[in-house]
This record gives C-alpha cells, structure tokens and sequence, in this order.
C-alpha cells in the first residue's frame, strides 16, 4: 500500500470512528479521546489529519458531500427524485451518512457551520430544478431555488420523524408521501406521470451505483 | 396568593428555566444543579415538582401541548393552516416552546419520549384533516392521516433550516412556501382560494388569542 493510499485509509477510520462518537455521545459530550480509541489510531495520525474536534465534524459534514452524483437523466426532475432517494437509501445504510444529518440538526453542534449542508443539497436541488425548468418540466410559477428549499427542509424533518419512529425502517415510505405531497404542486402533470418515486426504485439505484448495504 | 397558585408559578419558574438551560447546553450536558440556579429555587421545591432530568422534558413537552387551540373554524383546511401558523408564530416568541421543538430534535434526549410531539401534533392536524376530508375540502384520494404525518414532519424541517439560517426570523416565509407546495396536492382548488396562509394572518391569530411577544 502506498504512503497515500495508508493516509485516505487512516482518514476515513478516524472520521468513521468520529461519526459513530458523534452519534453515540452528541457532539458537545463527546470527547477526542474517545475518538482516538474508538479508531484505534496515534495522537499523532489524528491530528496529523484534523487538529480539533471541529475539524472533525466539518469532515464527516464534507464527506457526506462527496458522495456519487446520480448520472444524468433526461428527465430533470427524475434526477432530483433520485437524488432523494438515494441520499434516503444511503441514510439507511451508511452510519457517515446518518452522522453528517445529525450534525447538522445537533443544536449543540454550535461551533459546526450546520448550515452547510442546507446550503449544499439546497444548490444540488436548486441547479437539477433550473434544468428542470428550462426544458418546460416544471409549472409555470414556480422558483426553482424556492421549491429547492422547501425539499430540502422537508426532506430533512421527513427522516428526523423516520428515525424517531422507526430508526429510519419507513424512510422510503415517508419519502414517497413526501414527494406525492410536494410534486404535483411544481411538475407538470405530464412529465410526473413518468418519474418512478417508489422504493423499489431507491433499491434500483443504489444497485444502479452499485452500493451494497454497509459496504460503501 | 394562594398556595396553589405559588406551586403552580414555582412549577413555571422551573420549567423555564430548564428550557432554557436545555437549550443552551443540550439535554446530555446539561445538570439539574444549573438549572436549580437558574431557576432560583430550592433542591426542595424542584424535585416536589420533578424527581429527575426527563421529567423536566417531559414537563416542557407536556406543556407545549398545553396551549391554547385554534377556535372552530368553518373551512378546517383554514383551522389546519392557523394552528400551524400559530405554532409557527410561538416559536419565534416563545422560549419554551422553542425547547419543546429542540428536545423533540435532540439526537441526545435518548430517554425522553421523542415520538411525543410528532404523535401529539400528527393527531392534532390529522383529527382536523379528517374533518376537512368530511366537509369534502380535501381532494378524493386523499388520506388524512397520511396528510396529517407529511405536514409536521416536513413542519419539522422547516423550523430547523430557519433556525440554522436565520435563528427563526424567515420561519413565516418558509412556511409560507411550504403550504402553497403542500396544499395543492391535497386541498380542492375551490376550498385554497379562500384559505389564507400569509405571515401576515399568523399575526392576526396571535391578536385573536390575545398572545404578545414575551408574554406568554
């Protein structure tokens, strides 16, 4: 193994090992020691990569945004639906993942910039919703960036309300709900009655990028 | 005064000042010694009232449920629209309130009854939709229940990305947008015209209840 390919490895178990403490302890309880030992790595590795526990949280935080894009789709508004679900299947799967969403939503994670992650998945729906809009996909009044917020936001209460009643198992369902309920006020009727927002098709993305369960 | 009347302010005092210490220092963190100084009573008179840290929770949650409802209105798609504008209104004047929403979010309140509020307010808003469904407001295919989870959930969200983004002072507008994205998908057109959902309506129900900034 190479010298760099040893530190993206050291990295990423450093930054596991925080987003399980994060998850476990709440952000402001949990403690860099507790960190250390739960990744198994030297002082010196983990602040080799992030000199506080900020920094940490900035990384799982940054992480979760460089996860695959879904390849493009003809159909502009498809393409914000799987976005959806995928970031809802990984939310099942992947503990980085479900600790980025935490974060954001800790309010004790004051010193975290928690809007980050409202801002990114805000400009992703919102630039998918403008090509949206300019091939005639969308209603007339809508806003792109505003009905990008409003997914955003909802989609965030969705999976807090997913993971207090059922830690995450009706997700896809809620999702489902979700996007009935939100759509049909922004897609034209002609172009919604060809986008798939089951939860099969969730599956069939993941499969699609050939993420398997806990295995990413 | 008389006796029950102290103990109902003394119940108060303490409630309040645990929201607040709740909400500076998260669930996890916070010790029932800060919030007897806060409060500015005796160890005596907290635990006559609640004998540990999730009983003040549950003390704040409960007490959320406690507010006053929206009168009967003639068009219950409009009594749906003014109990979440209400809430929505509390939450930017009320402190307790705010720690209810924050507790019921708390990743970390692992031993308080975080589905409380999401089941307490699904009920709410679903008893109503079911109203609306038999004064026929609701379009066909409807499910008031289904309805009734979509909207606090998706409510949810929106107060966390307005409180990240703006410490609450967009809520209105946000909440706003998300009922004119909700409410086609389930409102009949003939009922929404009439329906009002501006931020300046969630004043006015506040004018009606007699409810002023701070005084609650």
């Amino acid at each position: 193994m190479v010298k760099q390919e040893r530190a993206v490895r050291t990295r990423k178990a450093i930054l596991t090992a925080a987003a399980r403490i994060f998850e476990e302890r709440g952000y402001r309880a949990a403690t860099i020691s507790e960190i250390l030992s739960a990744a198994g790595v030297t002082k010196g590795a983990l602040y080799f990569h992030f000199s506080s526990k900020e920094e940490l949280a900035q990384g799982i935080l940054h992480e979760q945004d460089q996860q695959l894009p879904i390849p493009d789709r003809a159909c502009k508004v498809q393409q914000v639906v799987d976005t959806v679900l995928l970031h809802a299947y990984r939310l099942q799967h992947d503990p980085m993942v479900r600790a980025g969403v935490r974060l954001s939503l800790d309010q004790q994670a004051g010193e975290v910039d928690r809007r980050g992650p409202f801002t990114h998945w805000g400009d992703i729906i919102g630039e998918l919703l403008e090509k949206a809009e300019a091939q005639g996909e969308l209603l007339p009044h809508i806003s792109a960036s505003e009905t990008a917020d409003v997914l955003v936001a909802s989609f965030a209460g969705i999976q807090s309300m997913s993971q207090v009643m059922s830690d995450y198992e009706d997700l896809l369902d809620r999702v489902n709900a979700l996007l009935r309920h939100l759509l049909p006020s922004a897609v034209l009727p002609s172009v919604l009655t060809a986008v798939d927002i089951t939860p099969a098709h969730a599956n069939a993305i993941a499969d699609e990028l050939r993420i398997s369960p806990g295995q990413e």
